[in-house]
């Protein structure tokens, strides 16, 4: 228990992951930006505003001023909202050693530049080790002990297996694969599926077809995510299919829940204002659409939403031109590949 | 509108199938093996039991008669339990003409033999032609006309394609897949699944844990699917991963729900009487178990539970041992392919 952590970024999911780890006997720092939360925080010893009623175990300090919560941390876990990922890293810069290993938990794509953050994180410290953490696993289930699994991956084995090592209890079962590209393409995408089953259930569709919905979303992002270099086999892993599964269905999810306000008929902003929280999607469907144009990729879900989120749209007719688009055999590839007759 | 279709078997997904078809103009006869059952729907024009309160159209017969339902059909569908197939099709056997095609919608393996309904049809009707028709497709959304999509599969394109065209509606998507060992077992073994996942609800776990374990389900399938001459992608689509996720999370399911009833504490037979319907997922754990035991497939969820409903294994350690198991890389091929160091 030597390895000394700090979380930045004081929402639900940085919250719940410092609270698995306090837990497990590590001094971790969190590092809130609002100074309000941060003294509610230190002194309640509760995150009333993102994980309200879970105690924060003594062994978890509160802290409002950055350089402090890095200070001679073995891993800095970033939890912050995708959009504002590059801005903190460049507070953080000065204060960074080389030796520090940067542990993302955010899932978003970076909209200017199309970036992953792990290539994010390489502009800005590109000196540091990088380990992404997605997969199945909302905060405030984590945080309460439910048995929950996820996956870390790096580019290299052993910086991985440590992070493994250092996040792994029975309740938090931690994976390790090396594909990072797939990992974090897996985890930022599917928030733009989940607004999509929000959208069916909120019009009042039904179980069928979110399923429908999820299914066909997840061949999309594996199509995409093979063209920028993911293994297929991580979308059928943790942080695939897994993660889309929870991300879909539970309401637990801000992105399925703001989904459910835009199929009711809300407006976008009423949407995002009503769930009160970073809702990640809304930018990675701006994101994802971009990457597919960019790249050549069909994704007529993501077209679909993303029609719907920035254009105005009739959110109405997004499911049911889903439904009746032409293409007729499941899977172009098999059929001719094996010349079925 | 030429085509004549015979439903066998009044359940709920044999008579919203009849539904779709008969508002879609066919004429349709359903046969139902029970006479007072069959009695009260020729006169209420509904199926009391099954799909209460949907009002069957006049272009549907009901019959008690086998001979009857089937003569001068072109198309027989068959949506008996899978452990009753064998037997009523050695019923229908004298009655069968050559060129009538066999459309199978019951998801099951045949204990005994561990056969694919597609094998046990070849055994009893060797010269008929035969589509699967699988997918995420509750029926009680199906009769409501709730956008539903699903595949069919045939060895023959050309019979897959006869079969799409029968059954398409706008609401109704019906794609076709060359797979039909992938379409078969996909179907047949989600409801092991399926248990599962309503096993670990009814302990009280989360959404967390059941993603994990419809992902780790998701993939031990597939394994086995593979193993016997599947193709993968056929996982990754509506008959695999799509009718998963459906299963797992739709309260329609009484294979989730009676995993709810057992993981609360009752026992198999107070399940099954408390769901009043056959729950295939039972048997199929048992023809699973059988087939990755004579596969050499390594199926630890479908292990787990079949310990559970067949060894008295107590339910409450069934989903700790899954968390708990040693495997530490997610997807080890990747892991070795990649030489990731």
């Amino acid at each position: 228990m030597d390895s000394k952590i700090a979380v930045i970024g004081g929402g639900s999911w940085g919250t719940a992951l410092a609270i698995v780890l306090g837990k497990k006997g590590f001094e971790v720092d969190i590092w809130m930006r609002d100074k309000k939360q941060c003294e509610h925080a230190k002194y309640a010893r509760e995150n009333v505003k993102y994980l309200p009623g879970i105690v924060l175990p003594n062994s978890i300090d509160i802290t409002n001023d950055i350089s402090e919560a890095i200070y001679k941390k073995d891993i800095i876990i970033s939890s912050v909202p995708s959009h504002t990922v590059r801005d903190i890293l460049k507070d953080m810069k000065k204060d960074m050693k080389k030796d520090q290993i940067i542990v993302n938990v955010s899932k978003g794509i970076e909209v200017d530049s199309l970036l992953r953050i792990s290539e994010v994180v390489k502009d800005e410290l590109p000196e540091n080790e990088y380990v992404v953490l997605s997969g199945p696993s909302h905060a405030e289930e984590v945080a309460k002990d439910v048995p929950t699994t996820v996956v870390v991956s790096s580019q290299k084995r052993k910086i991985a297996e440590y992070v493994q090592d250092i996040f792994m209890t029975p309740k938090f079962r931690v994976y390790t694969n090396p594909d990072v590209i797939g990992v974090e393409i897996g985890g930022a995408l599917k928030n733009i599926i989940a607004l999509g089953a929000g959208i069916s259930d909120g019009l009042g569709y039904g179980d069928n077809t979110r399923a429908a919905l999820m299914n066909r979303g997840f061949v999309e992002i594996a199509r995409l995510g093979s063209k920028m270099g993911a293994k297929e086999a991580t979308f059928a892993g943790l942080s695939g299919i897994g993660d889309l599964i929870v991300t879909c269905t539970s309401m637990h999810s801000r992105n399925r829940r703001a989904g459910m306000l835009i199929g009711q008929g809300k407006s976008l902003d009423e949407s995002i204002q009503s769930i009160g929280m970073v809702v990640e999607g809304i930018k990675t469907t701006n994101a994802g659409y971009k990457l597919s144009q960019k790249l050549g990729v069909e994704m007529p879900i993501t077209e679909e939403i993303y029609k719907v989120l920035y254009e105005n749209s009739d959110v109405k007719n997004a499911v049911i031109n889903l439904m009746m688009r032409n293409k007729k055999h499941e899977i172009e590839d098999i059929a001719e590949e094996n010349n079925w007759e």
